[in-house]
């Protein structure tokens, strides 16, 4: 894409009312515009860093036999007195409002509830399980406050997954696969090195839950750690899974984490709070077991921000960065040759984000910065004259230089 | 795609409750799941209906250089009051609800003023326009009733794209580029020959708007129809229309039809309400020319069940199929050759639902018809003793006989 062309601009300074850097930083590079606190749009370029998480987590819930779904925002309140969580009280994240004839409605801030309605209207038999289905949710939270900038929002993209079993033991299978899966989307996100799963607060039905937590300064919590051992736990059951995991306190280190993504195994609980039944081979109703297995798609984003970014700007990750690469053209010749150069790689399918504005070499390196592709390339009339080329790593901030057919080559393979 | 694998079931009776076609056809066959009244969750079958449409709209609004952005639900009330707006009386569809200090907010039924917002922090200089932006959005609207299925929903997802221009002349042009966008839309959907741009009425800036119409008889309006002159009147505006078309109200076949897109040319109006101002070439502030064009994708998936499905079921057309073809095995030989013509098809990228179960031929017949996909394989063992496999379109029900490499190539091209 042409930045002359592209309608969002960079600005000199951050906004003053983020206190979050991933808020201040997204909206100073035009990624992200502020609705209200918590509460986002995505610019072209955001979309394009949202649309690639969520291609990479698509595809590692489609390859453990996931199938996509969309429910709506609008939920029914007799669906939540079945559970008893229409109560402000004991959920008080909701945004409520009333259909014309009065009738209360509920705007989705999960969906756990109708997604057993959704499956107990086609679940009859032992023979049609396991069943697992996942969406990417536009959720709604009325959080008290929202001061984490996108990592925390009153609305923001969930990966929400459930899944239904006969038995304990097919969900406790699936769960080491949901497991796994993550994983696989922690490491193509480029953040799988600082990411633990880690024991959590369970539920009625397990004594602990799973959280996938990565350190990160800017996260709201707080995690014991054994790199050795590859142990984690959250500091709100650390008595607990000491005891339970044999290890003493003194190995521990205490890090600040964000919680990337977070599972449950719900057992036949919630199957038996709303009747989600089935008829086994023994033609006896059984209660379904089932999982839930959420990934913050918007909050990832924060995450990866707040981790990678530098005094300078946004460091994108490879596989989510809205474009490979920052083409930046310098003077009269320079510009010709860069055109060609966007051209040959637009043709093989390499994302460019070409600087072909008018401005000074200062200005656009600065924006290449703030803006934080991982690759820059500067054609100038000087790089023609002496035949090599800058390439820049924005991770590193190590230039080398390249012959134009080299460059191609780098980007093409 | 297996059937045995897909959790939602067909039903052989269709929901009592719904008194819309495409509702009560899109329940029974699995597509959609409903929540409440005009308010329905995708099931996978559903969802791939609507990212195939999703998928025709975005090649066509990119190909006319607009750029792709997601908002926000939530919005402030400080933004409607600017319009006026927020007013319940002149809107009578919002849902609002209010943050835990007490603070008002509403639920997006369109992003007009929002999408000012957004500009109006970037546009600085008639450089920066032209100005193009869309987005797929859930919007939400209170209607008071909601009876026609997914065609008028109480959520529902909408194209919505918003241009922006230094000068009349240069809206009137890209005004034209929609509809000639919009055609291409409608002809890929396959519903051009039936869909006429039609007259409607407009608003402040112009005498009329422009809607797309659908001929259909589940549709809420009514349009005056030439089709020699290809012209269409609203029958809102009819009276002003034949003065200013010079065509006579005798010469015009009324027909019931279903909007489908809807396109305004604000002038400045909206720029004026708001405050969308450049600097021009001659340095002065002005007032900016914008657009809207609205596709309802949900509306158009109800028009397409509306008008081509049959009394068997669901007919969908070739370019929004959720898949090519539904594959029926009969008997073991059957299935294993199937299983082979699978995986071939699969192979080449053709989307083929496999109807793998083990039902009777005629429980699979009925749920490939009532399911809709364009195509039917059918491979069995008579078929194999005798080299000749049923090739049946759902369209037109008409079956033809193909060898086994006859189909590979029918469908692989």
């Amino acid at each position: 894409m042409r930045m002359s062309q592209l309608f969002t601009k960079t600005s000199k300074t951050a906004p003053s009312d983020e206190m979050a850097k991933n808020a201040q930083l997204l909206i100073q590079a035009g990624y992200v515009h502020k609705t209200m606190a918590g509460v986002y749009s995505y610019t072209p370029l955001g979309l394009r860093v949202l649309e690639n998480i969520k291609r990479i987590v698509r595809e590692e819930m489609n390859a453990i036999d996931s199938q996509e779904l969309i429910m709506s925002s609008l939920q029914r309140k007799e669906l939540w007195t079945e559970t008893g969580r229409w109560s402000d009280e004991l959920v008080d994240v909701w945004f409520k409002s009333h259909l014309q004839d009065g009738t209360e409605v509920g705007f989705g801030w999960t969906h756990e509830e109708p997604i057993i309605e959704l499956l107990r209207n086609y679940l009859k038999s032992y023979k049609d399980l396991p069943i697992s289905v996942y969406q990417f949710q536009n959720k709604l939270r009325n959080e008290l406050r929202a001061k984490s900038g996108i990592m925390r929002g009153r609305e923001f993209i969930m990966k929400d997954m459930y899944s239904v079993h006969a038995t304990r033991e097919d969900l406790d299978v699936y769960y080491e696969a949901v497991i796994a899966a993550y994983k696989r989307c922690y490491d193509r996100l480029g953040i799988d090195q600082d990411t633990y799963v880690t024991f959590a607060s369970g539920g009625a039905f397990t004594k602990f839950s799973h959280e996938f937590q990565t350190i990160c300064e800017a996260g709201e919590d707080y995690v014991y750690l054994h790199r050795g051992k590859n142990i984690a736990v959250n500091e709100e059951v650390i008595d607990d899974a000491i005891v339970e995991l044999g290890v003493d306190r003194s190995e521990l280190e205490k890090v600040k984490t964000a919680e990337v993504g977070n599972i449950f195994n719900f057992g036949t609980q919630k199957s038996e709070e709303m009747k989600l039944v089935f008829t086994g081979e023994d033609g006896q109703q059984h209660y379904a077991y089932m999982g839930s297995y959420g990934i913050g798609i918007t909050r990832v984003m924060g995450v990866i921000v707040e981790k990678f970014a530098d005094e300078k700007g946004l460091v994108w990750t490879e596989n989510i960065a809205p474009f490979k690469l920052q083409l930046v053209a310098i003077g009269e010749r320079g510009g010709e040759l860069a055109n060609q150069l966007y051209g040959t790689l637009m043709k093989a399918g390499v994302e460019v984000l070409y600087d072909d504005r008018a401005e000074r070499p200062g200005v656009k390196f600065a924006d290449a910065e703030l803006m934080g592709m991982p690759w820059r390339v500067t054609i100038s009339d000087r790089g023609i004259d002496s035949g090599e080329f800058e390439l820049t790593s924005r991770q590193t901030g190590e230039t080398v230089t390249k012959s134009y057919d080299e460059l191609v080559a780098f980007f093409i393979d």
